[in-house]
């Protein structure tokens, strides 16, 4: 397998369309069966990357803006932003559409991790991401940002350490 | 409906055995269905407290640092930790438990917020809550500063408005 | 293992809500569906008493008096009233509850058998149940008496031989 | 529609395939699950019986006497027993069957009742039940002291007032 | 096992009622779920017919002309046509129940492929069909035809040699 | 509505894990369950190239010629090769693939039809295709002659009025 790959090598697309048992009292689709499309969506475009089984680490802070009626597609995209030893982090792109008037939006968007394991379930070490262009490359930057938030919050890192953090909340 | 209520009031328990679909290629829970589950049990913990149909709002960072096999039973404890006009704070507590091995151990815990709506799906006040005793009392006061995080992350609010969160970052 | 557990010790809480999918015509749970999770959480309950495998030996008369509609949350409660060598019966409660119109009831009470297994399937023995209070006890006096009903529907026991079931028949 | 019906204007029968998570820990069908599909396929008899909605009044005794492993077919045979009124029994036959083997056993039978209603929910009367031959005349008698159990075992009538099951019972 | 089987030791019927899940946008049954349907009773009639677990090798040319409805019952019929080596030809008929109006017709009818194989995979031998009476036969013969057809259409076959399949379009 | 529309304008992905419920008794997809994301994927391409709620008209002959296991990935393309008023031909080509060992194979290809109907289900006129370069060409073309195999082998067109089919088949 090869050392360093591209974001381009791992791009993965799903299409879903909501069905009755999707919905909740509304009939919008219940938040929890989004987040277990972005999973999916995700495993897939990290086992892409590293060629391996993976195992869900973490999905960072998700927020739901705008209502997806039964009968909506929604179309799922996720990108590897970059790796650390056998961690990756991916980010899925969620996009409604209601078909028959044409509309379509982005109506989320997360960053979830997963780690490769062997076949006993242990960690092993995954390519690294060699971004290309501008939004790849802010994306790949502010990986580390977003790492430093999820050990603060997991509790593995003080925030004083957290200098990427930091940085940020300066005034 | 009352004004006030206790965290006792909307207490919500799921038990629930890991099924064969539940599970990924190594026989574990994947974390997409473990999610789905967080969002089902918070949604009726936050119906209880609100008294009306609720939308998920938003899912705070979750981290999954257990693998959780096929045939294990998983008990989700929801509770609502504040509320806010419309909207409610609810924390979910997973607890996994190998019964053949008589173990059990907290596997995850995640904070997701809920706003209560109308029929039509237009947002509608819900009662405040009142904590009683410490851990309640904590969890409260915390919601602030969470809900600051939230703001910040989903762009709604600049980090140097953040004056809870800044409280935490300076050295 | 202890020889002998106590009721709370595998007291069983679950809660659901009704999805698009339980539901039959009219729009309200399917009979099948509720015993389908009446299953589930009795067996639960049974593993934590045995802390065991468990399978299902023998399920009593189940009635539906009231319909569950579309959207109301359902809360099933198990508890072992009383063991016999290698089996064990569960007895659970169905809560439904309107939660927008604050209101809740039982529905239904089921008298369920389960049967503790080793790994190769074969029934293995189970602690006994110390029943506490009046409550406790007259359902641990009156597994007897279904008990022996279940033999004689199963024709597994002449009727004559049913003493605490002839009891109750006599005039 | 007819105001009396034979058993063969109704007779249903459902085969199923054994799926993965239809199974227990041990790879076999979990009781629950057999359950839901007795009451479907009783409710698609009593239907046909009655050309009208039904809903599941009640299940007598179930008992599980042989597990029935992943990969297996079972069928389903359902026919009305009698009908009261709005209500009719059904009785359910299961059969397992090990295809590559060869070997075919009735390992479950279960007598349910379904109540045909309006689009109001509101109970309805139902055709007669018109029995031909030994074993259907049997089913047809039995139901009336299967119905008196029922009454009984919900508390809707005195065990002193059950004059078929008292013959039963008596020495 | 016999090396002559007739259809009646093989023929399967599963019965099922259209379910929310099951439905499209209109509250239709929605072709890919019919589709999955008569794969599995195909594949049940064929293991009968072999006794072996048996593998889809493929589906004919289906065509729905009618909407089936949320609540419908439908009764699907399998029966093997013809064997050859170690596949066989099954007939699926579907039939849709309106029952509260008492209508009935067949919708569907398909003709698929299934190989017989072995634990590890491998294509084995199946008894022959002996078909019976007029309708049997004919359909017996024209297995020949749609052999040809499939092989042709799979590029496994020039249409210059399907000899059964020219005698068709030759004016 | 734009009255001519392209390929591109209606592609679609979609990308799914093989679960434990997908699998046959040999672990490997199940082909019913292949036909019904195939029928999924295919709807929503269809519905994207006309604005409209679609039906499933018919399928052509699929077959399956490799098993894919457990855990497997596997992608739908699905893009619209033909119009025809209120119809639409649509190609859907599989793709499985076994991450870990880096190979993937184009395991299944099929034509669906799918009819684009108003909210009562009445058909509606839908965008023609207009085919760019010689793949798009060729599939544009060759629909002709698949749409008279359709209708010859549901009896409403006669073989000897089918003239593109009997060009193939004339020696």
């Amino acid at each position: 397998m090869p050392k360093i790959k591209k974001v381009q090598n791992s791009l993965t697309i799903m299409t879903e369309m909501i069905m009755p048992n999707d919905t909740n009292a509304l009939g919008n689709l219940m938040g929890g069966n989004l987040l277990r499309m972005m999973d999916v969506v995700g495993a897939i475009c990290a086992q892409k990357h590293s060629n391996r089984i993976v195992v869900t680490a973490s999905v960072d802070n998700v927020s739901f803006k705008k209502a997806i009626p039964l009968g909506y597609v929604i179309t799922l995209e996720a990108q590897v932003t970059r790796s650390f030893n056998s961690s990756m982090e991916v980010m899925v792109n969620v996009f409604s559409e209601n078909i028959p008037a044409g509309t379509k939006e982005n109506t989320n968007n997360a960053f979830l991790t997963f780690v490769a394991v062997d076949q006993s379930g242990r960690p092993i070490e995954v390519p690294e991401l060699s971004p290309e262009g501008k939004e790849e490359t802010e994306l790949f930057e502010g990986a580390l940002r977003r790492r430093q938030l999820r050990l603060v919050l997991a509790g593995r890192m003080k925030p004083n350490e957290a200098t990427e953090l930091q940085a940020l909340f300066k005034t």
